[in-house]
């Protein structure tokens, strides 16, 4: 076990938090065990209890973190004072660059809901409220003014961010699409549809 | 633990695979062990091994129907000889429709394709690559005769199933929508978009 990172400190708690999102990708959160992950870290397993109290912990702060990351950026992305219409094209081109660098984390925060416990569970599905909530106002903003042709805005809005969270599944930095390119392909699809 | 299922049979392979669906469901496939599937099910450990060989055959025989399956409906449903719009009109209805009923083998076919070994990774990749293939056909062809407006194809077929089986994350059967709804609500999104 190579000692890569001193066992206190906030560079242990990142070393920490880097190799979990590693590990929990990999294998799942169920399946891995804190020796595991303090073998990662290069720290003994006792020292580990510095920093989190268990592997919960480390699921939740990983998840927590992403999501009030992702509503602190939103905030600055996407400006109050726009017309609907530019306001949704500012929530794409945002949640498509947010995202598209951050494969592990979405996995995690998508496919590990499941092993959140309560009270941890209500919290970060109260933060994913809190985003889609953001997509949802500025698509019942367009449907009021006439701007936006939305019948369902929040079923709309689920839609929309399956649609672009989906680009983390398949996206690789080497592709021949930047993340820009992509986001103008899929707001395109959004605003005007497939037909022609 | 209870006897509830005979030790040989296609009724217990019917079994086995309803119990490894569920428990891979709530705690991934690498924390499960074949012990908690054989207590599932309500036979021996080693009965068990009268219908698979480990782990890994259970992965891959649920992921292996689920796509097989699919590819073999979804060539029923839609119609090869109709126009680019009605083929894509019939796979979005039979996308949805299919999805939507089978949250736990979608969920699974998504976060444990990290868990198939080779050749099964390989095989399965295929398969999805087989399905991701008809749609794409069907864009490209619409693209052709310009009845629809599609630069990529491929990007515009992940973004189309990324958004239709989203709706799996979310949807409760006893919800306000029925998936016929649903069905319409996404196909009016992707062949309209939402600028009025």
């Amino acid at each position: 076990m190579a000692r890569t990172a001193g066992s206190h400190g906030p560079k242990t708690m990142e070393a920490i938090r880097k190799a979990a999102l590693t590990l929990i990708y990999r294998k799942g959160y169920e399946a891995i065990t804190l020796r595991q992950l303090a073998d990662a870290v290069g720290i003994q397993p006792g020292s580990l209890y510095n920093h989190v109290r268990n592997k919960q912990d480390i699921l939740f702060d990983l998840v927590h973190d992403h999501m009030t990351t992702l509503l602190a950026e939103v905030e600055q992305a996407v400006p109050a004072d726009a017309a609907p219409l530019a306001q949704l094209e500012a929530f794409i081109a945002f949640h498509v660059g947010y995202h598209i660098t951050r494969r592990e984390q979405v996995f995690i925060a998508n496919s590990e809901l499941r092993s959140l416990e309560a009270p941890n569970h209500s919290v970060i599905v109260g933060l994913r409220k809190q985003y889609e909530g953001v997509l949802i106002d500025i698509l019942r903003q367009g449907r009021a003014d006439g701007s936006l042709r939305v019948d369902e805005p929040t079923i709309a809005a689920y839609a929309i961010l399956s649609m672009l969270t989906g680009i983390c599944s398949w996206y690789q930095p080497t592709g021949r699409k930047s993340a820009e390119q992509l986001a103008t392909l899929h707001r395109d699809l959004i605003l005007r549809g497939i037909v022609a």
